[in-house]
């Protein structure tokens, strides 16, 4: 992909963000999407291949957000970006990337990333207007939405959204959700059947607390729980999916 | 070896291909190279070490393909697109790289890669000739043969030629020697004493086989033996070099 | 914190060293900045992110020496380059990153790689003098000394510093500790209860000696303790900071 992209442009600066999403593992590659881009600069265009289904009849798609360019499989993948542009006021624009003039021929059934997205990504940094690299559409493939819901009580119903190799849950509560004032007054978060009430700052913060489980946000802008030098996953046996929720005094 | 490239060519572009190598893997490099360097820009130089012998008298050498440059231990490793390059029409050239005046020095007997390689690749990034970096050569070490031979009664003697990480099980039979044409008329796969019959566009393809060996076209261009949602390569306990037999109707 | 430094300096050319330390292992860390720094670039700015006490108290430091700057968590991750340039003959100029006008705010208590140090470099390899980023200071968190010791009667008292993938045991016994005229002359090294006596200058070097273990140069420039197609550290039953004796004869 990396030489297909300097091939089409040689001027097109490339970092990787990881290689370490497992295989087929969508969600992971949405979480990890939304939490790297906002720190690239704007007019960034971020090319992500986690394709389960390549060469089946799932579209490619180009999701043009205000800052970014999002290029890859239609399979989910950047749903929260989607999600999370959407938040901030500026619906993105979504093309299916159906003008195969810009593909790399012979497009391989088993390897779209080389044949497709990495060659529509070179195009695009070199100036191609989305209008021209396929059709516009406002239907794409969502993974559940990001954001919690509240129940009638009045209680936040959250879920865990990523797990990192420490062991560390991301719920998808965010700032918004849940403040500091919230947390000063009390929060508990309940998961499976137990019961999380310390809140750190930071994973090495020294507190009073005995309980090994405590919530801290995390730098995705999340509220992570976590365990003092231990897995929280391995802890709770917690899966991606798993009911979180937040009761306030 | 980065910083070397970078010391001695500022403006040197440097893309890593893998680091997931398996250690001393000398065969897993060469397929690696292969299927990676026909998606580069022509011009490009690429540096491989994966060098068990580092140190002894084994030779560095250079191949220089038409479009292409291959910095590296002379061990096998560029085997594979010297054949390719070959089967192209155009005799890479080789040199041994005897010139120590583009090492860095003092050089260290159990890293050449940042002593020997990466400077000479530099060196030739910034315009050094082929010719001034060692002495020609047409003696190397080879890996053998890439293609798949034909038996007396016709039927292609193929063999594995890489795993990868999911255990699809790469062959070295090429479009060439399996046309669409057999393939439709009805080819059959031996292996490990069993047969394969199915074959898939892509990994994801509905079918209504319910064999769960299948064999489908990989993006190296080459046929892979794959299973549906499992390991190929634990299914039939494939090791690289077991042997593959293909009947035309 | 590619995206970051992109951000504040375009131009900056960014390589990754390695992304395999072991988790919160700072030691492995000061070994492979010692090991990796050497070879780069006058003007080279490292950044380095292994930072268990993230969030807390600990400061965020700027280690300058002649040739390069290193930036990170002070938490004895740059002892031993600081160490290695002051052998040098030039005292590394150190400063605590107390100007939070260079950093990325909101600073997340979690992940000061991103929010701190990125930005700083940044600024660094934008012409930022080091005095505007922060309070200069001589007091900073430091590793055991890297270099051996010498016992009373004359041995020399070293330890394992590192431990590669392979198994090598990488001492802190440099070329000044031990010449090759020692080696010569018959130096043993004992350890974990046993005796090293053979030298290879290579790893794959042929050698009429039937001991599994021996001595080799390693490319970081400390001896290491191999093993003949094994891991040392597993034959050893090694770990780091175990002591390394050297008797000559």
């Amino acid at each position: 992909m990396k030489g297909v992209i300097l091939a089409a442009n040689p001027h097109a600066r490339i970092v990787d963000i990881t290689h370490e999403i497992p295989p087929q593992d969508i969600e992971a590659a949405a979480f990890t999407l939304l939490a790297a881009q906002s720190a690239f600069p704007a007019g960034t265009i971020h090319v992500a291949v986690v394709d389960p289904g390549v060469g089946s009849s799932r579209c490619a798609i180009l999701v043009k957000t205000r800052d970014a360019a999002f290029v890859g499989p239609d399979n989910g993948i950047f749903s929260y970006v989607f999600e999370h542009a959407l938040g901030s006021g500026a619906a993105p624009k979504l093309f299916h990337l159906t003008n195969s003039k810009y593909f790399r021929h012979p497009v391989s059934p088993t390897f779209n990333g080389r044949d497709v997205f990495a060659p529509v990504a070179a195009a695009l940094s070199s100036g191609v207007k989305p209008a021209e690299l396929g059709t516009k559409t406002t239907d794409f493939v969502r993974l559940p939405a990001l954001m919690p819901t509240t129940t009638r009580d009045g209680r936040l119903k959250a879920r865990i959204i990523h797990i990192d190799r420490f062991g560390n849950c991301a719920t998808n509560i965010g700032p918004d959700d849940l403040t500091q004032a919230m947390i000063a007054g009390g929060a508990t978060l309940r998961l499976k059947g137990k019961v999380v009430k310390s809140f750190r700052r930071y994973f090495a913060e020294e507190t009073t607390s005995r309980e090994k489980l405590f919530a801290v946000w995390g730098s995705a802008g999340f509220l992570e729980i976590a365990a003092k030098n231990d897995s929280a996953a391995k802890l709770l046996n917690a899966r991606r999916g798993d009911e979180v929720i937040v009761s306030r005094l």
